[in-house]
């Protein structure tokens, strides 16, 4: 089972422990509604019961659907934006490539130049699939790159190509109806799930599967974590101490959450984390704004800020307990200057930079630290779940709606004005 | 030349003109005392000439340097982390590969994983060329990826290895003794330059040199901006119209500037930006903290805070005026929905997002332009060259140090400890 512990580390006296602990109490019904489910947010919750959309019967879908594209393809472009990628993305950036499909993204920008990259990339593919996911396929960016996708696949393989067209759209929709009709094969978008929850359902674990990944451990990563989140409905919950920690921390005049980590191959999991709670939280002239550090690199440029600027910040480490991967420094007769370090392992010293930024960093604020035993497919399961439930918590704390997005659209009627739709 | 133009469009009402002229006279001695350079600053502004480090004889030691290797190598590790790689990054990443050399940036993190990607990398590859930058060798990231890569290129091409390497150091300290003893290929890393401020030196230009880039060019866009800022102490000066309008926002209570663009590709330029000014601004418990944002995809994720969230930030978009990419959209006789974008191009909806979302953020708050005319050599020496100066002016006005970064040691002391030093 994969675990997610809590812990906080604060040398700056910010927050005193039984101040926590009274808050932990106090939030104890936001808590409780959030576990339960709220009848208001019905049409929104299908994520909050994993089995909804990756019960058995859908993942032999997924998977059944995903064996035929894996065994013809060496590119599946995935085209979607927001919520549509993020999370299938974070975990194919994350875990390495496991077979030979690889995956282009493509949707998530208006750029003629990305989009011509992505067209570059296919030349030398021989057998292009398309997985094209809109909850909406009003949106523009999935919109326009679909229809050059299809542009290409046409050329290429001529009348079939729609064999190689999967769309994951909102059933009974008329694109949904188009779609069938070109015999494309159909895959639904949750239709009680808004984007950015989605990511246990066949918006991420469909390409996924198509990658190799393994999606029914991410699967039961997450159904344990959801079985260890709802059984639990006392101040030791996780996700309601992390909840709780930085709502305070928001209260006491912080206004920035870093999400913060030692391994790179987080940062696509951290843009999935910066829109989960930057869309959810931030309305109403409220919320933390979500922003990440990819360190050591970063304790190299923002450190310095995050360590002496202004003090309107706080940090959330993810951090990976066992060792997964190793890297010996190689022993060597130069008076590089570096002798005090023979016989270590990068691992050891990235251990090292952790807690010295740590201790560092906690005696200016209150640091919180999330600890994931190891990168694979049950953890991001679990991570997922954990932050959509934290997320859900931290909103019925702050009195806001978890599930809408009411901000997007106002660009989007300008746009549309100018584009003479 | 390259012209940077900068406007503001503020529909919020948050900043009067007539405020806004009061304050840009009031700011004059600070853009003088930058123009100008300070004695007080004299060891740090090595930058401030452009031709001290990349006069027409620096370029032609880098040129043949590069040429050398250029010829045989079909790969150069970069070693180098902050200051020592961002910008030769921003550039190699947004323009497009010039030659065959392909550059593997490696020394800005300590992740074993990331460690052994670098090397995994090299499997395939004929000829390695190394390139390790430091100001000062006693870095951990660069020094222990040093020592990896000269491991691997002694095991692979022997005593000869030393042929391969370039250091790029502080001229007549321990680290340039021992290259020179070991017969490496020796730059100088400026002595009176900070690692963020290096664009326009080696520690930028000769890897970009190997990699094909027009050096020369890129040169050139940074002296035309050099006389253009110097040339203009009145209120027009570029760089103080950027300067004055984000450090009065700061004023008013806006404490995140958010560089906004619209071209995936910008991202790397981002974290060089972010650099300059966090670690510039980001002392004294004082600065903007600085962010990107990349648009449209983040409009479906982070826009929703921008919009609707804590009003806590401002934009500065970096907008490309000259179309120079074209990809149209293709027709079909799909219903798809979206017949009303027939006959465009992603160049024109990409702007028609631009302008939308200039908008509907500046309904919200006053947001800053800064137009380029392309994605070239010249307009990235420019660039750089404004971003450094107008840095060192907002430093003037809020009064810190635009050139140290003393918040970096805290975390290192700990570390040290911790690793026996």
């Amino acid at each position: 089972m994969t675990d997610i512990n809590f812990k906080y580390v604060d040398n700056s006296g910010l927050i005193g422990k039984e101040e926590y602990k009274a808050r932990l109490e106090r939030n104890l019904p936001s808590l409780d509604r959030a576990l339960k489910g709220e009848e208001k947010y019905k049409d929104t919750l299908g994520w909050h019961n994993v089995s909804l959309w990756a019960g058995e019967e859908w993942l032999e879908k997924y998977e059944e659907t995903a064996l035929r594209v894996r065994k013809d393809a060496d590119a599946l472009v995935v085209i979607g934006i927001g919520g549509s990628n993020q999370a299938a993305r974070a975990v194919y950036e994350a875990l390495g490539r496991k077979n030979d499909v690889e995956i282009i993204w493509a949707g998530n920008t208006i750029s003629p130049y990305s989009m011509n990259e992505v067209l570059k990339s296919l030349e030398n593919k021989k057998s292009v699939y398309v997985d094209c996911i809109a909850k909406n396929f009003e949106t523009l960016e999935p919109g326009i790159a679909f229809r050059v996708i299809r542009n290409f696949l046409d050329k290429r393989y001529g009348d079939s190509y729609s064999s190689r067209v999967i769309v994951t759209f909102t059933e009974n929709t008329p694109s949904w109806n188009m779609a069938e009709k070109e015999g494309y094969t159909l895959l639904p978008f949750p239709s009680n799930i808004g984007g950015r929850y989605t990511a246990l359902s066949p918006i991420c674990l469909f390409p996924l599967a198509v990658a190799g990944f393994d999606i029914k451990a991410m699967v039961k990563g997450a159904k344990d974590m959801e079985s260890r989140l709802k059984s639990d409905h006392s101040i030791l919950n996780v996700a309601l101490e992390y909840a709780t920690m930085r709502t305070m921390l928001k209260e006491k005049g912080k206004s920035v959450e870093l999400l913060s980590y030692f391994e790179p191959r987080f940062f696509r999991f951290a843009k999935w984390w910066k829109q989960l709670f930057g869309e959810s939280e931030g309305k109403e002239d409220k919320g933390l704004l979500p922003m990440d550090t990819s360190y050591s690199e970063d304790l190299h440029s923002l450190g310095q800020f995050v360590q002496d600027g202004s003090p309107m910040l706080f940090e959330t480490f993810l951090n990976v307990t066992e060792r997964e991967s190793t890297c010996p420094l190689p022993s060597d007769e130069l008076e590089d200057g570096f002798k005090y370090l023979d016989g270590k392992d990068f691992w050891e010293i990235n251990k090292a930079a952790f807690n010295a930024t740590l201790a560092a960093h906690s005696r200016r604020f209150p640091c919180l630290v999330l600890e994931i035993p190891r990168f694979d497919e049950e953890t991001y399961g679990a991570l997922f779940y954990f932050f959509q439930m934290a997320c859900y918590v931290s909103c019925n704390i702050t009195g806001v709606n978890p599930f809408d997005q009411n901000g997007v659209e106002d660009y989007k009627k300008d746009m549309f004005k100018l584009l003479g739709k």
